[in-house]
């Protein structure tokens, strides 16, 4: 399990994770999409080598893992912890990971641009995780040449990313912004004061089990600092208005919402066959009962987990193998009566 | 708690209770509808009277309620309870109850007709109800003489009782015939050959909680021992059917049934508002996983008894005194929190 599962970090009642990631690329080469193999695989070992011999404390921290020595199963499992994306399953032949031991930092090589470094860490610390993943930066710099340009910054595959290439993210969880019906009015003033709100898998996926990721947009024209700044302040009045609204409700209904959490309880407990999306928001209503201290069994840092735990993935590496969505479903059930 | 409740009787798996019901009127008297008070009183105290005198052993057996004396909520008790039918109700000043000190036996007097002599047991014992029911009947009869026609037997209030005056019925639960669909064919066939299929509370009510009062509606031409063993031989087809129903189910879909029974079980433990309805729903799951062995630490007398416990009026009584809906669903979800 990566860090930012593994632990709670600052304003965990409602910040899951904090993510920064830097997008770069080496100065005239091809881009990944228009790479062929051996220049693929030269890209590879030049970053390991820029990361590894830049500092030699880091050898034995970081692992260099090739998608193309992934089966399915190990590849849909870095993708439900956040360590890849599924673009980087697409160039599976020049596509690579180089990641640390506790799985806060990582590095894609060949995705959507040569390099993607990745700092995730457990509740709010952006500016934590720009840190971490600013020497990584500095360190691959100091032996590879980015593209760059004095006028727009670092270069990258897709325009969205030009300048700092950074795209800092929050993944939180609002279940009463979204109860309440809040949810959309915050949609829309992010989107206008340049924040993108996305779903736990990313772009066009569902807000399943309450969880919404927000990532600033624009990556020129401001700094690193300002880019988090901005984000940060944004966080924290959405982490402010979750908590009045929690508390609020909790005050106004404290039955209507008890039940439903411990409905959601009793369903965890006892059901034997469930989907990823009802466990999901089964689990949203419980990761609420332990905010409001209503359910003391069971903390917020195994509901994160169990979150990822109970994805399609995770169950068949579990239960050894690939199998179909109604033995998924059983396994899921058995796998969460075992964990609360 | 009366007798059918308290106890387990033949058959207990399918069959709730079993019930006997003579309608007997006074000869040259007025039926209950057109009764004057004073009238209606010396009917109670020559019913007694016949039935205390008859058999002195009887004495200590018997209580004399009368209705006026009771509030709303012992009143609804009392109906619930399946020993006074909401008609009753009705006739206030002139109603009363004679019940023995277990339940088993009682005589409702002046409801629709000025006799009514009841007898309810728990599991498949139409016989013995039978029998219990006319030794009440000899005794009042030593007494009091009956309206009674030597073509077309006793003569009661409304015409469809006319005849012997025997209502014979059973309460079945019959889960798995209702959820495969089976149960609209068994009321059409039912209808066909003489007997009425109805709710929990009687007739018009729905079939909550997958429970079924199947009755004899011909009270003329036949004896009382072939309107008896008619019904009984439908009731013991029936059975059949739905226990090789649950069997067939068990072994067919054996997770899907698990997690239906599961999950209404995670329910009733957890939930913090529940209305009767819901309530009856679950608790006929639970039901089910008891017969099916899935579920141990329970048995079948606990649910019965929480069916007829969570019903309006023992909730109020319980918590004394009359309250909201939103109070009672309060209530009933915390009794059954603690009853199972």
């Amino acid at each position: 399990m990566p860090k930012w599962l593994k632990e709670i970090g600052p304003d965990s009642d409602v910040v899951i994770s904090s993510r920064i990631r830097l997008a770069r690329n080496l100065e005239a080469t091809p881009f990944p999409q228009s790479l062929k193999e051996p220049q693929g695989r030269e890209i590879i070992s030049r970053v390991y080598d820029a990361v590894i011999e830049g500092n030699s404390s880091l050898k034995n921290d970081f692992s260099l893992i090739e998608i193309n020595s992934l089966n399915r199963l190990e590849k849909m499992n870095y993708v439900e912890n956040n360590l890849i994306s599924p673009d980087l399953l697409k160039h599976s032949d020049i596509g690579a990971l180089l990641v640390n031991n506790d799985e806060a930092l990582s590095i894609m090589i060949n995705e959507e641009d040569h390099i993607r470094i990745q700092c995730m860490l457990p509740g709010l610390q952006l500016s934590e995780g720009w840190d971490m993943a600013n020497r990584i930066d500095d360190l691959i710099e100091e032996r590879i040449k980015y593209a760059y340009n004095e006028r727009l910054g670092y270069l990258t595959s897709c325009p969205t990313n030009v300048g700092t290439g950074i795209r800092a993210s929050v993944m939180l969880h609002l279940p009463v912004l979204n109860m309440t019906g809040y949810m959309s009015n915050v949609i829309k003033i992010a989107g206008q004061i340049g924040l993108a709100v996305r779903g736990i898998h990313g772009e066009g996926t569902e807000f399943t089990g309450n969880i919404y990721q927000i990532s600033n947009q624009i990556t020129l024209g401001m700094t690193e600092e300002e880019i988090i700044k901005n984000l940060q302040d944004v966080v924290r009045q959405i982490v402010q208005q979750e908590r009045a609204l929690r508390e609020n409700l909790y005050v106004e209904r404290p039955v209507e919402l008890e039940d439903r959490i411990f409905r959601s309880y009793g369903l965890l407990k006892n059901a034997r066959l469930i989907t990823s999306n009802e466990a999901m928001k089964l689990i949203s209503d419980l990761k609420l009962g332990v905010n409001l201290k209503l359910i003391a069994d069971i903390n917020l840092q195994q509901l994160n987990e169990l979150m990822i735990m109970i994805q399609a993935g995770y169950i068949q590496k579990q239960f050894g193998g690939e199998i179909g969505e109604h033995e998924r479903d059983k396994k899921r059930a058995e796998l969460i009566r075992r964990s609360i």
